[in-house]
């Protein structure tokens, strides 16, 4: 009998998954100190390796090349001595962080004795599916092992061989402060075994995609396994009639030229009637002089009659990740939080704050677009769930 | 032309779903105090409407006999006078629990001066899809506007006229508080409908599904949207060496057999070698008195011979749920409480305790068996989610 492909497929997933779920049982009982060894070693080796790295990133790169990738690709793709070192302090930072594992959320005792918490406990299992920048893996890697998930890492395959060494001297690093190399996969093979990947909910716990579009429409499209989505957003910036026209013009240009490609800049100006007079004329002056074209009918997309005309236009075009106020008038501050259903939301400054690190978290995941679970700029916490321990003394229920 | 089946299918569910974004929107911009109105004018009418209400369920009753449906069936389909106060009774009791929309989570200041707060919100559409028991329609639909959730009832074919009755019920008392009455909808039209519903991503947030297994792993196969599943547990309990062996018996007998039916009663019953001999016996006895089957490989099933192999077999068999520990060994109850992944991890008290009332929450929208949002026991705080609100005063992102 021969072996089908399919065949071979299944058990590279099974393989996988297996290994994953049980280095993740032996992660979320190791000590916390193990891996702060870990990630610290790892930055370590990944100095030490830094001529290995290079070799396993130039074949890539010229693989890219040869196959006509532009040059932001083959940029994106380039390791440097530099971005090495980047990586190795990113682990460092990323090993200096509080531990959010074991944390208790809440704490109660029931009138019958029963003494309950709520404590932060690993998710288990994680996949991650990304593109190009190798420098993903490293973070992704390090971001798990401190929360104690085992992860598994699907980095675009035109970095295959860059990713791959990275995951050797994480592995490795993993391996030496006595943890299950397995906390810490790459996984090998095409579409077929992603698609198997995706259909493991007895296995993976939660998929974290970040990329392009299309790549997060595909997963989502076909996976069983909750996906913590980081799709782009459709940002607003709203200009008051009360609003300090100086200081909305500061925030306008920030939060759309700053760096226009990132899902937290903005896409629609709205500017109340009242004061679009005066402000619109010189804010788009200032936005062209940026090289930002300008679009739209005034009627429906620039100029609004009211804070409610606002307020229904973002309900019906943002995609849910920031908007933004600017204004002088407590009422319109409060309505504008209150009403505006996104996960971030700004009253006097720019939804470029809308981060992981620029809130604070010291790390950043990821920015979910998701409702539940993990919205908004996710840091360690958002890797993390929570279980009930329950201490009583012979408690039965009546 | 003539309309196509499916067109009458899709325009039900745009309509179905149009209606309660909307109403979603309106009911997280109203006042608390209006959802309170609401809830009590519900309670209210629920008792007005007695004689219209048994009319109703009269129909579905008769039916369900007609159809040969079993005692037990047309039992739970069944309302009295009796049922109807409790429903009424229940509305009450939630609309004076406190109202989590709102509530600051955590909040902090930014060394640039920027303040963010982590604020709860209402999830928003919320389809919830369960069999039989009518009083689930008002529970649920109770439990949806005190978080200012829109909700999309569905409810089994067999109680369509009874939860019809009760819906609109509450639709009116939801409109006299001023309030959208598409806040509360039911879902009429069949599996198609469902199928419809269960597409739109885009419109309703999340599913909750209670009822059976067929039902729910049907739903989980065909949603887009995240589900909280209810799946039944597998749950264990394990008499440690160091046990108090009454109060490993007391817990066991109230694990096992005071409601035998329940997703936290205990399946497995695990022994150390140690004890077994003593404790075995008169168990087993007690079970078998309690009209108790007991089965098993004693080498596999019952007796084991460390607290390891115990934590390995929960690890292996366990869906996750509840599993406790019978031990006066402190280090054996660290490790149990620490090392069992399961959502609720007890200490000398029984499993039964996995409850939302018995957590303290004063409301249960279920069990959850996710690992992500909601874990074990849910209250009304996991029927929100959160959004950040950020203060500046011109900030800028450099």
């Amino acid at each position: 009998m021969e072996a089908r492909p399919s065949s071979n497929v299944d058990a590279r997933v099974e393989a996988l998954t297996s290994a994953a779920r049980a280095a993740a049982r032996a992660l979320a009982a190791a000590p916390a100190r193990a891996r702060g060894t870990a990630l610290g070693e790892a930055a370590a080796r990944l100095r030490r390796t830094e001529a290995a790295l290079l070799e396993a990133n130039h074949g890539d790169v010229e693989r890219a090349r040869a196959a006509g990738e532009s040059a932001a690709f083959v940029d994106r793709l380039t390791l440097t001595p530099a971005r090495i070192e980047a990586m190795a302090r990113g682990l460092e930072e990323i090993a200096a962080l509080p531990d959010p594992v074991g944390e208790t959320i809440a704490a109660w005792r029931r009138p019958n004795g029963l003494e309950i918490a709520q404590v932060r406990v690993p998710i288990g299992v994680v996949l991650t599916i990304y593109e190009s920048r190798p420098n993903v893996t490293a973070d992704s890697a390090a971001l798990c092992l401190k929360t104690a998930n085992a992860v598994l890492l699907k980095g675009g395959s035109e970095a295959q061989a860059t990713n791959a060494a990275i995951a050797d001297t994480l592995r490795g690093a993993v391996e030496a402060a006595g943890l299950p190399p397995a906390a810490v996969q790459l996984v090998d093979g095409g579409r077929e075994v992603v698609r198997g990947l995706l259909g493991r909910d007895d296995r993976i716990d939660v998929v974290i995609a970040r990329g392009g579009e299309q790549l997060k429409r595909t997963i989502l499209e076909a996976s069983r396994i909750p996906v913590i989505k980081h799709f782009d957003g459709i940002c607003h910036l709203y200009v008051d009639a009360s609003a300090d026209l100086a200081m909305a013009e500061r925030i306008c240009l920030n939060a759309k030229v700053q760096r226009p490609s990132v899902c937290n800049a903005i896409e629609n100006l709205l500017v109340h009637e009242r004061v679009a007079p005066r402000f619109l004329p010189a804010m788009v002056a200032a936005l062209r002089a940026n090289r930002c074209e300008v679009r739209g009918d005034p009627a429906t997309r620039a100029i609004v009659p009211s804070l409610d005309a606002a307020l229904t236009f973002i309900a019906r075009h943002s995609t849910g990740l920031a908007e933004a106020i600017v204004t002088e008038d407590l009422t319109a501050a409060r309505r504008f939080l209150g009403e505006v259903d996104s996960a971030a939301v700004f009253v006097n400054a720019s939804t470029r704050f809308t981060d992981g690190y620029e809130f604070g978290f010291g790390a950043e995941v990821g920015i979910s677009t998701n409702r539940l679970h993990a919205r908004g700029p996710m840091g360690l916490r958002e890797l993390t769930t929570y279980k009930y321990r329950v201490i009583g003394s012979g408690q039965v229920r009546s």
